[in-house]
């Protein structure tokens, strides 16, 4: 029987579970499984169908599991027998291990629509031969409906109407579309920016039934109207792909997630770990568990699993919840909690903005205005997160905010921040915008100290 | 008698310093005092003579100072009374204050070359109607001769070869370009960059006489050689501004700066503060006077000494010193210690380097290789600096390594860091180059710790 000290259940991050593994414990044989035999970049399946031309470029290269010394095997795990610490596959392999890593991920929720099953009713997965052929019907396709108007959903229409004449329409249900991840007035800039593009934008409305003998040709919406449609993409979210450890009796927690500690170790097997989409996952605010699905969280988590496989010391601080996208070419990026998330556990706030374009002076080429919001604690005055809409810094941006939030640091310390300035990369020295909306705060926040 | 509650002496850092006052204490009156009609951007000047068009186009526009009520006094202080606390003006005016700001900045080093004072040696003065000077004439040059290979030097050379038809020489002392501020492979590239623009960079070489009969003509090297120069531009470096501070009996410090306590205020006067070039600076890693000057330093010292005028407790936690630059289109920037300096107060450490495309995929459009080196204590296993070179991001990326040194993470809080990433705008989550950079030193670390 093949034996590895440990073997790894997934995908993107059952990957950095390994790699992270390797760097800790040089000496440890590492064997990855996974059913796909090519692994997309995740976060790049959206732009297989514009910028980057098809799911072919859109790969992440098993070269990184060679470099790193990890084995690959290709094929389907279909059980795993915890005492005698074996992993069996669909073939009948039996794969011993001393350490498992579950990083199964997560697969499209197919909300309960009646003709959901109809064909051209294209829910997102993660598979390259299925999203191969959608991209390849999508050169046919005159009316695109989108269900669904999050990340996925704006990113796809945004994508799908580059390069082709074709009607794009996103159905949101809820009042503005984004709106499980940004404040109102971003979600509106977003939109704004979207409807620039030709692409239709719905809110209010629900899908009641995807219409077509067969094939599909239209949606109907819960005001009766009908929309015509050749093809539709479910962009509703996804859930945990767990059937697995289910299988192997693993404790489950919120929504279906694999319940962990804060080294990520099961509750139920000390040598078994599990990290990502798949594994539940607490909030770094208020410790409760969340549903988000990130690759921000992902991968901190499966650095933090690899390290911990031989050593159970490294702690997770919980989910910040940092993410970034782009709409018609602004990007607009989030980290922590939003305001609308901060009124809603009744915490009182002091929110700062600042606005300002980001070269000095605004002159330069390719500037763009970059709008800050940032989100104080009233009581502590500590950052509890900050939502950034602008040009391509934006993605590094929201990374000083994370930096900033992991650390708890409060407005005095975020006014006192030397950040590094330069006329064809950032703000002006006097004007950088994540810090002049720290300073806006420091009055309305001494007031309540 | 003209009075205010508080008077700023001096250019940008004196615009932080009184916002900053403005917006902790939003009752007193503040005036700033300039000699210059017209405020630049500092870090600006280069790009007058290239990207930005000329020195109209690189202007702080008075109106921040109105839309924080600030009054602008244009004229030259030349006389500060601490017993009666008032500042005379040039033309005789007088201006009492209860606390007093030198915002003094800086002005150009004059090395003691022969020849220095001829016709077309500029030395890089922040004042608008001799920069405009500068750019009428640098239309009809034919050789333009650049001493100093230092950040201001080479960015003036990229500058002011674009759309001219100009032969520009850069020359330099030290074995590299760039020496003083960054490690030797960063040099090594950023030259290489600078050499493809068809800028030639002369290394190990001292300018010893400039030459010319009136007007230059030239310039002759440590060796001997000869070049042919009809214009040069003195990019040495800069010193404190601070003859007024002298003669109102201010202390002064290192190299010329007034000295200051953590607070930004004078040792000498209770009721007088300096902020930014003209004022003392302590290393944030040793505590030692250093005398680096950049913005990054300059707007956090200026905010924290308008926020301590009338209570004193903001500390200014040292210079990190961070900053960036571009040449021929790549970004450079570093945080905190380089290598060089690292090893030469002969602290033990480890270097963590890693490199990925700034896009997700690699073929996403205008995807840039990022490279990023980390330097870590071998003892505590915080981090005590960074490099990267890369693309526009880089700008943003030195300040997520600003935060993180601030802030005294280990390696180990690092490698958990929750970064946001997007396809368009930053490398994919699995490569991020400043947390795997971060990855890489773990074991090393823990060997040591």
């Amino acid at each position: 029987m093949k034996k590895a000290d440990v073997v790894v259940l997934g995908g993107l991050s059952g990957i950095t579970a390994g790699i992270s593994c390797r760097r800790h414990y040089p000496d440890k044989k590492v064997i990855l499984i996974r059913k796909e035999g090519t692994v997309l970049i995740p976060c790049g399946i959206p732009y297989i169908y514009g910028t980057v031309g098809g799911p072919e470029n859109n790969v992440i290269p098993d070269g990184l599991l060679e470099n790193n010394g990890i084995e690959l095997i290709k094929g389907e795990a279909v059980d795993v027998d915890r005492k005698k610490k074996v992993v069996t596959m669909k073939d009948g392999q039996e794969i011993g291990y001393e350490k498992l890593v579950f990083a199964t991920g997560s697969v499209p929720l197919l909300p309960p629509i009646p003709g959901i099953d109809k064909e051209n009713v294209f829910p997102v997965k993660k598979e390259f031969d299925y999203l191969s052929e959608v991209h390849r019907k999508m050169d046919d396709v005159k009316d695109l409906v989108i269900i669904g108007g999050g990340f996925i959903g704006m990113e796809f229409a945004d994508e799908c109407r580059k390069g082709r004449d074709i009607k794009v329409t996103v159905v949101e249900a809820l009042p503005r579309c984004l709106q499980m991840a940004m404040d109102n007035e971003f979600c509106d800039e977003a939109q704004a920016k979207m409807e620039e593009t030709g692409v239709k934008i719905l809110v209010n409305e629900r899908v009641e039934a995807i219409l077509g003998n067969g094939e599909v040709t239209g949606v109907r919406l819960s005001g009766g109207k009908e929309l015509k449609a050749d093809m539709v993409i479910l962009g509703i979210g996804a859930v945990p792909s767990n059937d697995l450890a289910k299988k192997a009796g693993l404790e489950m927690g919120f929504k279906n997630t694999i319940k962990v500690d804060r080294y990520m170790q099961t509750y139920t097997d000390p040598d078994i770990y599990a990290c990502g989409d798949c594994a539940e996952k607490q909030s770094f605010f208020d410790g409760r568990p969340t549903g988000v699905m990130l690759a921000s969280i992902a991968t901190s988590e499966a650095r933090i699993a690899g390290a911990n496989l031989f050593s159970p010391n490294h702690q997770n601080c919980g989910a910040i919840s940092v993410f970034s996208t782009v709409i018609n070419g602004r990007a607009f990026g989030v980290a922590g909690l939003t305001e609308r998330v901060a009124n809603q556990i009744g915490a009182r706030t002091v929110i700062g903005t600042a606005e300002a374009p980001d070269t000095h002076p605004g002159g330069m080429p390719n500037s763009c205005q970059t709008k800050v919001k940032l989100i104080f604690s009233k009581d502590t005055g500590v950052i509890m997160g900050g939502s950034i809409s602008g040009g391509k810094p934006v993605g590094e941006m929201i990374n000083v905010l994370s930096a900033c939030i992991m650390h708890r640091m409060t407005a005095d310390d975020m006014v006192k921040f030397q950040m590094g300035t330069h006329p064809a990369l950032t703000s002006s020295p006097i004007v950088y915008p994540i810090v002049n909306a720290a300073c806006k705060v420091v009055i309305p926040l001494r007031g309540s100290l």
